[in-house]
């Protein structure tokens, strides 16, 4: 049976499996990931990764959602403007840094090009909204909001001006754009513009 | 010298093999498409194409293009938040109908496989955003938002949450996600949330 605790043999060789995968995602970007070049890189036999992730897209599937076993934490800059424009300026240097970029964009885009990348995309962000949402139940202790905000829609109206920017209307994206989105999300929630 | 009178010979050829590039486009995809398949459909021997348009990539550079010459005019409702819930409606039942959502799918994804394709799309929105932003200037007119009020920049808040779901987070999206996008944005705009 296989060795599934942390730092036990088979989990050691899943994260070196996944780290490669998301290398070679950036790298090469979805079209032409191969699981030969996975296994290379995470010096693992490339009969390991055909057992148990079957093929490239099983692989990239099953590292896209690496980023829901990350501890990563909303910002707590003491607003929801603030913790807004935070999360936004973050996705902004994440998206526009080169050598920092390429993964998460080659993430994007093979999305379009596997079901199974999409499914694990839609599920990775139904993890960062939740977490996010926090940001939105804070507002709603300190006042700034009223009882019943959206959490997750607040957090998908902040960032998603910056997406838009970057892939569907290709325009240039600053940190400029976060701090509107931010601005317009915020005074949009204590409006109640948010309250379902 | 090339008739590019409008119902010139010239004309019409460029007619026929951008709406060809467009059909291919939607059927098969930008990494798939080729000028021999444009050609045929379109009915215009190959040479003509790579002379005019010298790869796959300058016919889709170009076809991206093509929506800017089309009489696409906002509607008006009489109210922003209306006029904005009717442009997220219509890129809605644009982007998710079987049989229409194909070409703006693959044009979206086309921008990531091609830099000049990328650059046809942002010269698209840009249009379609300076063609958008009369309902925020007949806002102002009728006083629902105040004087000042970025146009395109409510344009994208108003369906950036659109698109965010269909290609980012790739959540389901309905009418329901436009009227939200719509209602949230008319008021933050009425706020001055959008006052530069």
């Amino acid at each position: 049976m296989a060795d599934r605790r942390p730092g036990g043999r088979s989990e050691r060789v899943r994260l070196a499996v996944l780290h490669a995968t998301l290398d070679e995602l950036g790298a090469t970007g979805y079209a032409d990931l191969t699981v030969d070049a996975v296994a290379e890189r995470a010096g693992v036999h490339r009969t390991t990764l055909y057992r148990r992730w079957g093929s490239a897209e099983g692989l990239v599937a099953e590292a896209l959602l690496f980023g829901t076993e990350q501890d990563w934490v909303a910002p707590d800059t003491g607003t929801l403007e603030g913790d807004l424009a935070a999360m936004g300026r973050e996705l902004v240097h994440y998206f526009t840094t080169p050598g920092l970029s390429a993964l998460p964009i080659a993430s994007i885009s093979a999305a379009f090009q596997s079901p199974r990348a999409a499914e694990s995309l839609r599920r990775f962000y139904v993890d960062r909204h939740a977490r996010s949402a926090v940001v939105v139940e804070r507002a709603v202790e300190r006042g700034e909001v009223p009882p019943g905000t959206d959490g997750p829609e607040v957090i998908r109206a902040a960032t998603a001006p910056v997406f838009y920017r970057l892939f569907i209307s290709r325009e240039p994206v600053d940190d400029a754009v976060a701090d509107t989105a931010a601005h317009v999300t915020a005074v949009a929630a204590a409006a109640g513009a948010f309250v379902v």
